[in-house]
């Protein structure tokens, strides 16, 4: 059987893989055809409005009504989920770590999610599909290995694939499906892998890897085919659902920047760093005043969407209003790349004449995020002269409020990604760089390639707001698809990581830390390394024990008073006989498997077992919605009776020796992926418990300062 | 400190990743040197012998003399330090697995194995420098964070770096080091982040994966900047150390290959498992048979060199010679890349016309190996029918050949790497496949482009040869340059090595296992998940314990008679107590640390502890030439003395319960990277311990059968 499980453990990878392509895929052309509608009719009204064909406004208030019926069905999909709000990135890496947050992996999330992202990157807010693909590919994995949903209140356990049906496998699932969401989202596999890698893996798993890339390749292999469906047998579209677009090499075998411009780089990535850390801090301040006064009512965070989506719908219109010149659209275009004349096709007249002159800032503006992303990769610098395609006072103007945006709408209630935002106003940010680096010494016409710049400008400001490590590297490059700009990537982020954790962490970690979530990093914290911290002092001592045999009422009491997720089972003489969880305890409790009230005159801790009553299939097959106390309803009399834990009792669990030092505690913790520690001294005998609230560094800095300052608690 | 040891730390690393890239590039361009100058005066030779002005086999013997020579160099490296020879891979691997294999990280070793690979591959033998290079940065990384060195035995503590002189830094710098090695190889500093991730860390720490990705950013910086140095103000060259060259597309903005091509790309790369598979088997065989008969004398290891290196030069000669036919060069070269028309140039005339005419077999033969395989995978199928540059009959007489060369030749005393004669013979078969299908319809121009598919071959092979997992795609990634690669590859590979595990394991393992190293996969061996093993059938139960304070005598004994590198120390009831190593035990005594003979009569268990007689920085300061017992002269009288352990004890050891599961016993082991573990009972005694050799598949499978059949041993 273990080779059958494990073959069908791999057909459902294949299925994750080719639904969560479908998926993005239907996500993707759904909000591109939506924004496209909304495009075609504002563009006609303002060409109307030139041409004096329309009352003056009405492109404004066609956009307005666009924007906000869009945004009003985004906001609606959270109202009816709310856990579909944001990114949900910070949800899977809280999943990967072992924190099964409620709600986040259920497929009415999923389905609220996917909708809600379409229609609020077609309203044309500053925000991405990408970290909500990863949580739709998370939420993918987990409905197709659990076989179980509980939409509309029915638990319809419509398969019967209930061997994946706990922890252990449900997490590898996860992190393949992470996996495909990322790959479905930047066409980057091996990036998706290390994602997943990154986030979930406490341990590096051969095997798990293995079916982490077979399933990122199968969501790459399912976008290929769909795209390719015309095209089977011929030469296949190189066309990706995200790209960078393809960067051109200005001369033949040479890259696009000298030696000496990485330093040039580095100096981008530190400033990016920078953007990044304001960006962070101010978004944390605006969530802590969001999370005190909007996010409790569902009316309020519903009118805050509006306000902001009328604010951004506002500034974006002005913005080019304000910009107001027309710039002429380049014509000796014949030796461009086809890529570069679809390009100057996108380009948006706004008020200007059509066909002949574009509005810079519009073109930015008033066009999808992807698009205007590649505007600022490729457009080549036209002409001879300094006339730039987009001038330096166009991308500032474009810059400033773009990114003041991002900053407030992470965190409206819309499902909300932060990539493409980053990566937008970063390659704004770079292509200014350029521009001004290029002012300095036109001479040599290669010197502060504006495009190379925008590249590294995105993936700075990128870099400096995720803080992510070497996945991140791998997804811009693959999406970048050149690997001349391996070197360039890798100095930018890290300037950009290291320039940033200097300020504050990465927002994701920040927003994790303000939902007061228990996620432990891979490092141990820092004051981990003052040697005299040891797990004595970590550990809570506070213990609630249980006897091998434990009566009934004991129990109960113990489960309603105390949340504790595990209980220690120790002997007569207090050693440690195992651990028992509340999941079980509970499941015992409801399922009555105890002996009956006649054996009340037995020897409790005697060697005769009570047989098992309960097999641990049974207890498992609710899994994961196991019965909790308030299930178990139990007469006065059943209370004197007496559990026999010593069947299902883990006499194997980890412990520690009291001891160790703080550093081994968290790495084992951490490592074993542990929800709950045992601390024993040198005889086996429990003197406290450490759950993984105790190792989060404020918990450990209050130990440190406990330790070194033994009179105070004394006082 | 803290501060000041982690910015050491990182000085230290940036020096590890720019002198493995000069050591590569160094070894790189005296190779190129030195073969160019043998191929000059051969191929000079050889148009002398065409047109009569010299003997008949003066180019034979020209080309005999310089192989012999070079590969006598290259062998009398290996003499001088026999581990230098093979290709080096499965002694880091095992290094970061946590086996301190002997003379491994010496200078020496770097030494002659730079020195031994530079003219093993000038020599034209079919074997690479990659897995050589990958070597070296560990030495380098090892030398440099050490900075320590026995070179002619003496002990030059020539710098004061002795905070990194414990087994944790030392194999977190060589983890460095080896990334470092692999992007100095192949110029893929991602692919060998995540090769020294996926071999080194047990345990993925954030910390250490930007010291390696730091390290390797560091290695492709120095080989970038000695590339440009004539050119650091303008554009930079993209030529690599190694690339694999400029895959052009056949048409803008498509890929080149069909969808339905994949299956045919699964197909090659299953081909290619088979291959690596027998490749594997035939190595193993002709290994074992080696260190039967060749490997205790190093005059027969010189002795099979020549004759091996014999047999080489006389077959490529050959095979040449016997395809006799000339191919007149391609002509319209004028819409050709630059990249393209040097591969013309490259074409080898053997005995043909000079600059008219080439020899297919001797294009491939009589030139580098890198060479060949760019002609591989970018030689443009010229003329409008059939005729292809390098005929399907041409690319399997090279194929064979070198094939079975390669196989014969890896194991002999010389330094050799596996990647490139592994690539240049799945290219030719590749290609030869793409031929194959090509003349089954040649209809469509870019059916079976014979590039793509003589790159899937060269992966396919690798792949099945080494079985690395995701290392290896980034690192084919990387070197191929372009990511419209990345799913055939992932394809490709996959599948190569699913079809050569069903055979046999890859290649590396294969070594490792015959060197009969305690090597632990990452992944708990199938056998585990019989759940009835537990630690207590596991470990061996023969534990030899000491006491906190103990006499002299009894440890000195106890240290002679066994080898262990631990010792339970345990108190008088049998509890575990702590743990003492060798290493520390042998100070101890080595510096007399114990209780005069005047003492004799103290109790030797009472709560007096008699002071630490050395500081753990004095035990550890001659890491890690620790003194072993033999050097410790003990008088008769000393025998009866006390040493008390107390102080040194490592009392908060990872210690495992006697019920716990093999799976996990084998996770705690692992992922901790433990070297000795004891298996306590439910009371903290302790019943046994186990080591790395009792969690090697062979002996877990020996505790399965002793389990099943309690009977047969007791008979």
């Amino acid at each position: 059987t273990g080779k059958r499980r494990s073959i069908r453990r791999w057909m459902l990878t294949i299925i994750v893989g080719v639904l969560q392509g479908l998926i993005a895929y239907f996500c993707n052309m759904l909000s591109r055809k939506l924004s496209t509608t909304k495009w075609t009719y504002v563009y006609a009204a303002l060409q109307d409005e030139v041409k004096g064909e329309a009352w003056s406004g009405k492109a404004y208030f066609l956009f307005l009504l666009y924007q906000t019926f869009y945004v009003s069905i985004a906001s609606f999909m959270v109202y009816l989920e709310p856990v579909s709000a944001g990114s949900g990135i910070p949800e899977v890496k809280c999943f990967l770590n072992g924190i099964a947050l409620p709600r986040i992996v259920r497929i009415k999330t999923l389905f609220c999610k996917v909708l809600g992202v379409t229609f609020s990157v077609a309203a044309g807010l500053p925000v991405g599909k990408e970290g909500p693909m990863v949580h739709s590919g998370a939420v993918v994995a987990s409905a197709i290995s659990q076989g179980k949903t509980q939409v509309c209140g029915v638990d319809t356990s419509f398969t019967k694939i209930d061997a994946f049906r706990n922890d252990k496998e449900k997490r590898d699932f996860v992190a393949c499906g992470a996996a495909a969401g990322v790959c479905s989202a930047f066409s980057a596999p091996i990036g998706g892998v290390l994602f997943a890698l990154e986030e979930g893996a406490s341990y590096w798993s051969t095997k798990l890897t293995w079916r982490v890339f077979f399933c990122s390749m199968m969501t790459l292999l399912t976008l290929y085919s769909v795209k390719n469906l015309d095209t089977w047998w011929g030469q296949a579209s190189t066309e990706k659902l995200f790209s960078f677009g393809e960067f051109a090499s200005l001369s033949d075998g040479e890259v696009n920047f000298s030696i000496w411009e990485l330093f040039l780089f580095s100096v981008i990535g530190c400033l990016g760093g920078l953007i990044g850390a304001c960006f962070n801090a101010t978004n944390e301040h605006i969530t802590i005043w969001r999370m005190k006064h909007v996010n409790h009512s569902k009316l309020r965070r519903v009118s805050e969407v509006m306000a902001v989506s009328f604010l951004v719908t506002t500034v974006s219109f002005l913005m080019p209003t304000i910009w107001g010149r027309c710039t002429e659209l380049p014509v000796d275009v014949e030796d461009w790349s086809d890529q570069e004349k679809e390009l100057v096709d996108a380009l948006v007249p706004f008020k200007c004449q059509a066909g002949k002159e574009y509005n810079e800032v519009a073109s930015l503006i008033f066009t999808d995020a992807d698009d205007a992303i590649k505007q600022l990769f490729h457009f080549r610098e036209a002409g001879e002269d300094d006339a730039s395609t987009f001038s330096s006072a166009a991308l500032f103007l474009f810059f400033m409020p773009y990114i003041s945006l991002a900053t407030l709408v992470y965190g409206i209630a819309v499902p909300s990604g932060l990539f493409v935002p980053s990566l937008l106003s970063g390659a704004a940010f770079g292509r200014l760089c350029g521009h001004l680096l290029h002012k300095l010494d036109h001479t040599q016409g290669t010197f502060a390639d504006s495009g190379s710049y925008a590249l590294m400008g995105a993936a700075a400001v990128l870099g400096g707001m995720a803080r992510m490590t070497i996945s991140l590297t791998v997804i811009l490059l693959e999406a970048t698809g050149d690997m001349q700009y391996v070197l360039p990537l890798m100095l930018t982020l890290m300037c950009a990581r290291f320039t940033g954790n200097v300020f504050n962490e990465g927002l994701y970690d920040i927003h994790i830390h303000l939902k007061r979530i228990p996620f432990l990093e891979q490092d141990a914290p820092e004051i981990c390394e003052h040697h005299e911290i040891v797990a004595n002092q970590v550990m809570s001592s506070d213990v609630k024990c249980i006897r091998p045999v434990e009566r009934v009422g004991v129990i109960h009491d113990l489960l309603s008073s105390y949340g504790h997720s595990n209980f220690p089972i120790i002997d007569e003489h207090g050693t440690l006989y195992g651990t028992a969880s509340r999941n079980m305890l509970c499941t015992l409790l409801k399922h009555r498997a105890f002996s009956k009230s006649s054996d009340n005159n037995m020897n409790p801790l005697g060697p005769r077992r009570v047989s098992p009553l309960l097999t641990f299939s049974e207890i498992e097959s609710v899994y994961p919605r196991y019965p909790t106390i308030a299930d178990c309803r139990l007469a006065p009399e059943d209370r004197s009776c007496f559990v026999d834990l010593r069947p299902y009792a883990n006499t194997a669990a980890y412990t520690i020796n009291e001891t160790a030092s703080c550093q081994r505690t968290y790495r084992l913790f951490r490592t074993m992926g542990l929800r709950f520690l045992s601390v024993c001294n040198h005889e086996n005998k429990i003197v406290g418990v450490i759950t993984r609230k105790d190792l989060l560094p404020e918990a450990l800095l209050e130990s440190l300062i406990r330790v070194r300052r033994p009179g105070r608690e004394l006082g």
